[in-house]
C-alpha cells in the first residue's frame, strides 16, 4: 500500500516568511510550490525547488488567481480562458526553476479559491486540465476527490490524483464540511493520523455524523504552516508505517525527464 | 548573406493596447515577447505566440525588471541573483505558452533598463547568461553588440547574437549615442534602410561624425510601436532584398525542439 | 432644470493610454478619476485632476477592486471590511492630488464589478457608504438609481446622487438590460441625447419594450472612451440646452473646501 | 529635554506578518506607517492607525518606491516627478485612514532606498518636500540629520525633524557607517541606550573611532522588527528617564486638526 502526502510550500514573498517549509517538506512526499500569484516570488521558488530536491520530495506547481493581498483565497469571476492562461504562465515559471535545478516537475495543484471554483465548475475544470496538458502531457493533476476536476482530467486524458484532506471533517455525502461550521477542522494529531490511515487502507473516511463514507484518494493534503503541523505530520507517518503504508509520491519511481 | 530583424511585441496589458503587433510581426524574422514584468500578461503572451506562429516568425522571451508602471525603463539596483531568478521565471512563463502552441522558444533578449544594465555590468551579464542556460542550453542570447553580455554568453558557453539598432545613431567608438542627444534617433525610412544594408553587407555603420565604424551584428532591432514603423520595416526589407540579403531568424532552419 | 453629466477618466496607466480624456472631460460636468486599482497611476491621477481643474469640471474618486489586469471588471468575493478599506485608501490617494492641485474632491463613484456588486449587496453598500463618510462626510456618493447603494447612503446620512446611463437600454422594471443581450447599448447620438433629455425633464426613460418607466437620476453617465464619445456628448449637450436643462455638477456652486 | 522615538510599523501585507507592532508601538512616540508600496495594505494601514491611536502615539506616513518584492530597499532610477507623485499618493492614502479613525497625520518619513536616495539627491529631496507640503503644509518631514532632505525642507518652508539612528555606528564625519562594514550595527541594549542619551542631552554621538561628533537630532529611529527590539526600546526609555529626557512626539501637544 502507498499514499502520497502533499503540502503547500514556497508561499513566502520577498522579506515575508510564511510556512514551516524547512520542517514540513522533509516529512511529505510531494510539495505544491506557489508560483507568484498568491505567494512565492522567483527567489522563493528557486529555494523551494532546491529544498524539495534536497529531500527527494516530488515537486508540483500551485497556481492561483492573481491576488497577492488576498492570498488567492477570494473567488474571482475569471473566464475559463483567463484561468487557462494564468495556469500556463505559472506552471511554466515553476517548470523553468525545475529545469534550472535539474528536478522533474511532477504535478499541478490549484490553490485556494481557484481550487474550489474549478472543483464545481466544469468549464473552469476543463480549461485547467487542457492548460496543464498543453504545457506537458506527462503532468499529473491533483483534484479534489469526486469533483468536477476529476471528470475534466479524464476528459483531457490527463493523469490525475484524487485528493483528501487529513484534518478536515467530511459530511455523510463525502463533501468537505465548510470551514465556517464547528468541528470542520480536526486538530488532534492522533485523530488526524487515524483518519489518514483509514483513507489509505480502507478508502474510507469517518464522516462528522460518525458514519463511514467511501473516499477515493491517492494523495492526502497536510498543512505545513500551522504551529502543530510537524507534530501532525510525524503522527501520520508513524501511523502509516504501522499500517504498512509507504509514503511515496505518485510516479516517483519513473525516470526523470529533465 | 542573412540578417535577422527583431522587434518587441506582446507589450499590451489587460485592456491596454500598445504596439502595432499585427502589422509589424509579419515583417520581421524574430519577436521578443514581453513576459508580464514590464508589459504583457498571460492572455497577451498566448495571442502573441499565436501571431508569431501564424507568420512563421521566431519567438524569444523579453524579460524585464518588475516595473509595470515604469515599463521596465528605470534602472533598478537588483542583485545578480535577483535578476537571474527574475529571468528564469519569465523565460519559463513564455516557454510554457510556446509549448502550449507548439512553437519553439528560440532566444532571450533583455528589456529596457535591464538590457542596459547587463550590457555594462559583467556580474549581471554572467547571472543572466547562466540563468538562460539553466532553463535551456539551446537558447540564443541576444546581446548588445560589443557589450559585457557578449563576453558573458561566451563564458557561459551560450549561443548568442550581437545586436545593432536600425534607427539609432552610433558614436565613432561604436557605442550608441544617448537618446537625450540631438540626432540620436533616425526617422527617415530610406536612411534607416541604408544603414541596415551596410550593417548586413559590410558589417559597418556610419557614425554620427560621418566615419565608418566596424559593427558586428547578426540581428537588427527595429521598432514595432511607432507610427512610421511599418514604413521603415518595408523600406528595410526592400533594400535588403535588393542587396541580396535574406531576412531570416538565427537557427530558423533547425528542427523544432518541442 | 439641471443635470450632471459624468464620465470616467484617468484610466491610463504608465505608458498605456486609454480613453479620450482631453476631448471628453471638457464636455461633462463631473469626472470619476481612477485611483490605481483598476487603472490610473499617481502621474495619471495628477494630470487628470489638473485637466478637470482647467475645465472647471467637478472631481470624484473612482475606486475599484484591486485588479489591474482585469480592469476591475471581474467580481471578487471580498468582504465588506476589505472593500471599505480599499475605498478609504483610494479616496485618500485622490484626495491628496486634489489638495496638491487646489481642487475640491466632490464625489465617489465605484468602478466596474465593485459598482455592480455594491448595487445589490446591502452589506457591501453599507461598508462603502460608511467608508466614504469616514474620509469626508461632505462627499457625495454616486449610486445606481434605485439600488442598494441609495439605501445605504441614506442609512449613512451621506449625500448621494442617483445615476442613470445615457446609452444603456432599460427593462420595463427600471433595471439595466444586460450588456450580453441584443440592444443593450444604444449608439445613435440623437437617440442617446433624446433619452437623456427625457431623464432630465420628465424623470422617465423609454424601456426596451417601448413603455415609459419612471427613473430618478440626478447624474447621467456618459462614456469617454469610445470612438463616437465626443459626438454623443455634443449631441446630449445640444439637446439639453434646447430643453433648457443646465449641465452642472451637484453642489458645484458651493464654496470650495480646500 | 525632549526626544522623539520613532519606529516603522504597519509593514505586514495580506496574510504576511512582519514586525512586532503590538509590542513596539506602545514604547515609541511616533510611528512611520507603510502605505502599500513596499509593505502594508489597506487593512494593515487601518489596524496600525488604530494601534497608534490606542497608545497615543503620533502617526506618520512612510512612503516608498513601488517595490513590494524588494521591500523598497532597492534604488530605483525614478524621476523627481515620479517620486513626488508616488509620495502624494501614499500620504493621501494614509491620511484617509487617519481621518477615518479620527487621528491627526503628523509627519512623513521616506522608506528604504527612497530615503537614502533623497538624502543625497537635492532634486529628489526638493520634489519630496514640495509634494508633502502640497498635501498638507502642516506636515513635518523627517530627514536624515545633515542631509539634502534638511536643506530641501528648509527651502520648501516645511517643518522638519532631523533624525539619528539609535543602533547604527557613525563615522567621524557624522555620516552613517555602511551596513556592509563590520560594527555598523550596535546590538547591546545598554550601549544603544547610552548613545541615545548622549544624542538627546549633548547633541553628540560617539563615532566608530571613539571620537565625539556633533549630531543634530530631534527624533531617533529605533527598530521594531528585530528579536531584541523590545529590550532595546525599554533600555532606551529607562536611560532617557534617568537623564530627565521626556519621550514625546514633535508637536504632540498641539490641537488635533481632524
Amino acid at each position: 500500500m502507498e499514499m502520497d502526502l502533499n503540502c503547500d510550500a514556497g508561499e513566502s514573498f520577498g522579506l515575508y516568511r510564511l510556512g514551516l517549509d524547512e520542517e514540513a517538506v522533509p516529512l511529505v512526499s510531494s510539495v505544491n510550490i506557489a508560483c507568484g500569484f498568491h505567494g512565492g516570488d522567483p527567489r522563493v521558488m528557486r529555494r523551494t525547488v532546491q529544498l524539495a530536491k534536497r529531500h527527494g520530495v516530488s515537486v508540483g506547481a500551485h497556481p492561483s488567481h492573481p491576488d497577492l493581498v488576498g492570498f488567492g483565497r477570494r473567488a474571482l469571476d475569471a473566464t475559463p480562458e483567463e484561468v487557462a492562461d494564468d495556469v500556463v504562465y505559472q506552471v511554466g515559471a515553476l517548470l523553468a526553476f525545475c529545469r534550472a535545478e535539474g528536478v522533474r516537475l511532477n504535478h499541478v495543484k490549484l490553490h485556494g479559491a481557484l481550487y474550489n471554483q474549478a472543483a464545481t465548475d466544469a468549464s473552469l475544470a476543463d480549461a485547467v486540465a487542457a492548460a496543464v496538458r498543453s504545457v506537458d502531457p506527462g503532468l499529473v493533476l491533483v483534484c479534489l476527490s469526486g469533483s468536477a476536476m476529476v471528470a475534466a482530467a479524464d476528459r483531457a486524458g490527463l493523469r490525475h490524483l484524487e485528493e483528501a484532506f487529513a484534518d478536515r471533517a467530511y459530511a455523510p455525502d463525502g463533501q468537505l464540511v465548510s470551514r465556517r461550521l464547528p468541528g470542520a477542522v480536526i486538530h488532534d494529531p492522533g485523530m488526524v493520523a487515524e483518519r489518514v490511515a483509514l483513507m489509505a487502507t480502507a478508502h474510507q473516511v469517518r464522516a462528522i455524523d460518525g458514519s463511514l463514507v467511501p473516499l477515493s484518494a491517492q494523495t492526502v493534503c497536510v498543512h505545513g504552516d500551522t504551529p502543530g503541523a510537524v507534530g501532525v505530520l510525524r503522527a501520520i507517518r508513524a501511523r502509516l508505517a504501522q499500517e504498512g503504508v509507504r509514503v511515496r509520491a505518485f510516479g516517483a519511481g519513473e525516470a526523470a525527464r529533465c
